[in-house]
């Protein structure tokens, strides 16, 4: 495997930069997961969990923006999942601020360190994962939800204001990306995505 | 002036955090600003140009990225605007990083040195500002223009291309945020904007 | 008051035709106004109650579609609302196609006879004002809500699912005006509306 | 082929009613084609051109519009188009209303009587069909462009704009559908469109 020197500082890695596999969601739009990183805040020694790290994406962007003094830890029940994401942090050269975890959150995360960010891609138990969150998180922290679905983006509404996080912020981004045709550039879109974001207190 | 510490590394500063005046635009919204940066794929020490920098919110964010080693040239023919950017330096503690130049471009750009990308917020003359934007940015460097019009969008596409700038990426976001009313949560509408981006050859 | 005549069989009244008031909701934004109507599928001939009137721009297409062997029952509890709506009802020339009601639902819905659609717009008491709906629609009809809330999408949603109604559809719909300035045609986004609609078994 | 009784006086036929094929594009999506419609401002007996028709979603809704006092031209060059429609014409039984045409535009236009809206969909030639549509509207007739791709919004747009039609409305649409999934509702992206009409003077 080759490894490709992604330089910059910015988050925004091409989508098609990452390693995918069937049956593995991600790697989170670029788009998306650029704001999905500007909301987690990150400095540059944080430490940070990634739930649902499907095939890395996310991870690989918060690890680029933490750096060796930072730590990433990205969760994941499925081993094809985990096996990605291990790929993808080689390929980016980031494998030393990563520990992968298989396992189900938020059982999993309950032995981490606290941190400085959790970002949610998804989950099966968001609300104890949020709970767990808000308790792993440490004060001025960030919490970081991507919802695709309707009832998500609710759920975890409610449970982020329940806990009493502050600066909550609701961002629902739809994005459409040019596209070369013969006749031109054609509009494709993506499917929204709702961001919400706070800080715990 | 407090100076706020924004010490996260990650672009993405809310835009109540900026100062503002009445007559000049911006800032630049947050989730827009924050891709915007991202398009630009900017470098710790990259140098970059800010045609049309408003209140000087994509300067300072781009200054945040470059850090001490890079160099930003924010240009704007609007004394007011000058000022408030002037300002925001300050207030972010970047003025170091920054020339704040008044002036139009892309006339103004001309005695500038190369650099690693060009952001353009806004131009009377958007074609001549990219021809230039292609002279000034080194080899692999960006270019980005963020467009609210439907002729600017098309201009800058037509002239990007025709300037064989590779990698053209045309993304429409829009984005809407919500707004905490008595009942609950509104979704409020942010103008859709089309970011084009590229690299030079 | 001139009679404007908008003989046209297709909804989608110009915004601006419509007589509105300080501190009184509306109208509905044209491209809304379009797909709620659509949604609602009316016949000739159709019954229809409209909760929430606001200025009763919906009142007034829900009338041009039903026509004169229709009916529409349009509710609004603030008595500025029930006055603007007459008065559109009266521009449209549809006056003896509606009933206008001042009253709170699902209160004022408890009296009306069967019919073939409930349009709602807004309300304070949306879960109750469904369940009447669910009895108040014929077999086949139609219930149709326009959200701009989280939680007005939530409740609609679930209480729709609850009480069985078939063929929910949930559309998100974004929208953006071209708005002439100098320099050409900048794109205005409207706030972004769910539109969730059923059938009754 | 079994008829559909689509007795509802509003657009909006749910896509899947429409026969398609592969190979030619349509239905126009259920939102995109009643905006299309309702922009087109029709009346009970109004004369249409749609062109290129594709499966003729859009046909067969303006022949709903119109009645039988009406007329629809619908035009495409396609073989399979032409058939397409004509089985979907039968299906809503309109094929009284409509006359199919297989040809190009704008010559197939040529030799059609004035109308009293041109619908166009898609066309290789966009100007010229625009050029001939002016000549073939009547006075307050109406022209509407669903553009997919940015050219054909630039280019209808500045050919709208010479042609000194009135009223000119620039509408993007971003619609996402509901998606029933295990876990809820996933909101999945259509393209965007740039709907542009506008009145003959």
């Amino acid at each position: 495997m080759s490894k490709i020197m992604w330089s910059y500082r910015t988050p925004g890695i091409p989508d098609e930069f990452f390693i995918t596999g069937e049956g593995v969601p991600g790697p989170t739009k670029e788009e998306i997961r650029t704001l999905t990183i500007s909301k987690a805040r990150l400095r540059k020694d944080a430490y940070v969990i990634d739930v649902g790290c499907g095939v890395g994406s996310l991870t690989v962007e918060a690890a680029l923006q933490v750096g060796a003094e930072g730590r990433v830890f990205a969760i994941d029940e499925d081993e094809e999942a985990v096996k990605l994401t291990k790929a993808n942090l080689a390929k980016f050269g980031v494998q030393n601020i990563v520990q992968v975890i298989r396992g189900k959150a938020p059982e999993a995360m309950l032995e981490l360190p606290l941190v400085d960010a959790v970002i949610i891609g998804g989950s099966a138990s968001l609300k104890d994962v949020i709970k767990v969150s808000h308790e792993k998180v440490k004060e001025k922290g960030r919490i970081v939800v991507n919802a695709i679905m309707l009832e998500t983006c609710h759920e975890a509404l409610q449970e982020i204001k329940r806990l009493n996080f502050r600066e909550i912020d609701v961002t629902t981004v739809f994005v459409a990306k040019g596209k070369w045709v013969d006749a031109g550039v054609m509009m494709i879109a993506r499917n929204p995505i709702t961001i919400i974001s706070a800080t715990k207190v």
